[in-house]
């Protein structure tokens, strides 16, 4: 994630607006809306080429030739007018047969909606599932932007935490039940897990899969991850077991596994039904993707296999060189996660993870992000991204293990 | 605004979403929410070439090539990470720049936001200020992604129609003011406007202006079609009149003026104080305008005024000649518009201008948007985008002359 904003100072520092200095009356919950922490920690050093720039989800490949290529040739035959809302339909055609041939099931083009990012896909969902006095019930620790969407629409985001057991992430899935009432209309789940690398299984997915039917809860799974994983082809899918009317939004991305976060480019497979509203959401959003970045995830989709092989091998040699580092670390507890590119990793002693990682920026110029960014669950913990250059994780790591002595 | 998206059919065809079919709840917003009538005829014939298209807020003017270039640049050079959530630097201090060239007055960039398009700007806006129980009060007939954008935001939008007197659209301010209560938030208002081409005085803006600050009510000033006027250099803006501290939005796109719909970038000026949240709701709305669109923005400021000039004689042609067209028609009152792109005209005898304008697809191969989906004070018209070449406008006009006779 990006963003060298300026923040307020001192004691309201985690609350952004100042409505006592406006003009007319904002929303009381963006009067308290709390900045993303990482950001607290990157623009202390936005632009700064000494600092290990491990903070964000953002590997260091480019985005491959031919899939830039693709996006300057429909630039040059003129793409630059208005597309579908929901996507060009040759897109949403590739998207569903990549879906086929990852799932073996067919996930029909009428299910398939191409987004502006998988972020974008997420907020359409909570536009249409929530509103005040509604909650969403998510596990944490998690990105936190799925449950500042539920905050938008004036829901309530609830957190279920995962628990770290014999250096393995478990969800309990009775505590996840019991944290839902009659006004939870979302459970989100998102599977590899950002930031701690927990994968759920087949098994829990069919779980909750049963668990929201019957309930009549929408499941938001959010599965930009999917391809990243180190024990496995790929992360078990809600798209491999459930039907096509069932109450579930899958989002993915091309930021990931196709190195295109700069793109904003993902999609979103929903029950058919509801295609035409997501039409009318997007156009009223942010209309459409991008003409000409369209074909791009095209050529991503058709021709990306080999790239994605590539970046799934560029993280596993991050991992493992993080992994040995940081266990050779004595405060440190750490086990390398099951998919994701993050290494999420709790330091002895330390309470406040944001001063931390900001003072790791000033001290080592190692660039970490918080753990307290991802929500109940994620103090006394940092996350570094390990889809890096091995160059750049040796100094970084070389720094952080003199920082942490 | 584009969207071959299919639609249900009968009764229920203005009506989106089918929750009996869904395996878990909506909201009731969701249920009922009204499809934009727009692409209710532009389905019909959304790729048929012998439709003149005229439907859409889009001219046939391509993408300048210095501009396309930038972003094929851009593209090279590796540009395809994510960037500030508020856009590059780079971007927000040409858009600055612009802003003081235009009006003459400083706009610093810690006022200047960069927005995935203008209607994403407009989203923005709703989510600071909108939630259940407010209401927001809108000049119609409009463009209905405002309105949108407030229902989805759980608020009520409110319609203030203008008056045609002798040819001419007017806004009756104290009917504006009339219809603002305790619960409204926000006072939306496009000029030039789409679709009618009225534009507002400065008189009429200074009023507002002082109206909302005593009233402490936002201001969203959508003033995309800024540049594209025939009787001065530019409408009247707020930013003319403004303080940086003045509960206001004002919503601008590369799209109109710089023949650039399908790349979707545009801007938003707010207080400052507004900027940290603003960077923070982006984060969660779309995380960034895509790294290289952004530096085809600042070329486009840069060096555009040539190509706005241009787009300005296009349309001024365009108008001519759909002036002397329709004022031929007997069942048709038209005046030119001051502003925007549209020719936005009364037809006598026509009930119904979704199914009339839907005929007109089938039997004149003529593609217009009906008046009906610009809400209040729309149904009876029908509008018309003349930023088309002479030749394709001739035919068009020909072909409606007969329909219409």
């Amino acid at each position: 994630m990006a963003g060298a904003e300026r923040r307020l100072d001192g004691a309201a520092a985690r609350v952004l607006g100042r409505p006592a200095r406006l003009g007319a009356p904002i929303r009381a919950a963006m009067e308290t809306f709390e900045p993303q922490l990482i950001t607290e920690v990157s623009k202390l050093a936005f632009s700064d080429p000494n600092v290990a720039r491990l903070w964000y989800g953002e590997s260091d490949l480019d985005t491959p030739d031919f899939v830039r290529a693709a996006a300057a040739r429909a630039l040059e035959q003129g793409h630059t007018r208005y597309t579908p809302t929901r996507g060009i339909p040759e897109l949403r055609r590739a998207i569903s047969a990549y879906l086929y041939r990852l799932h073996g099931r067919e996930i029909g083009v009428e299910r398939v909606t191409a987004t502006s990012s998988g972020m974008n896909a997420i907020m359409l969902a909570s536009q249409i599932v929530l509103e005040a006095g509604d909650n969403a019930v998510m596990v944490h620790p998690l990105w936190p932007n799925a449950p500042a969407a539920a905050r938008i629409m004036g829901a309530e985001p609830r957190a279920v935490t995962l628990a770290l057991e014999n250096g393995r992430w478990r969800l309990d899935l009775e505590r996840l039940f019991a944290a839902t009432d009659a006004r939870t209309r979302m459970i989100f789940v998102n599977s590899p897990n950002n930031p701690t690398g927990w994968v759920m299984s087949r098994e829990e997915q069919i779980t909750l899969l049963e668990f929201c039917r019957r309930r009549r809860i929408w499941i938001v799974a959010d599965e930009v991850y999917q391809r990243l994983v180190y024990r496995a082809e790929r992360a078990p899918s809600f798209l491999d077991i459930a039907e096509p009317e069932d109450p579930l939004f899958v989002v993915n991305s091309f930021s990931k596994a196709w190195a295109m976060t700069g793109w904003r480019l993902g999609w979103l497979v929903a029950p058919a039904a509801l295609g035409d509203l997501l039409g009318e959401l997007i156009q009223h959003n942010v209309s459409c993707a991008p003409a000409f970045v369209q074909p791009a995830g095209i050529a991503a989709l058709e021709r990306g296999e080999d790239f994605v092989a590539a970046m799934v091998a560029h993280c596993r040699a991050g991992r493992a060189l993080v992994d040995a580092r940081l266990t050779a670390m004595p405060r440190v507890r750490f086990s390398p996660p099951e998919g994701a590119f993050y290494a999420f990793f709790a330091v002895e002693g330390m309470q406040d993870s944001l001063a931390f990682a900001q003072r790791l920026v000033r001290e080592a110029r190692v660039g970490l992000a918080p753990g307290a960014a991802f929500g109940e669950g994620g103090e006394g913990f940092l996350r570094l991204c390990f889809a890096q250059a091995p160059e750049v994780l040796e100094g970084a790591m070389e720094r952080l293990a003199k920082a942490l002595a």
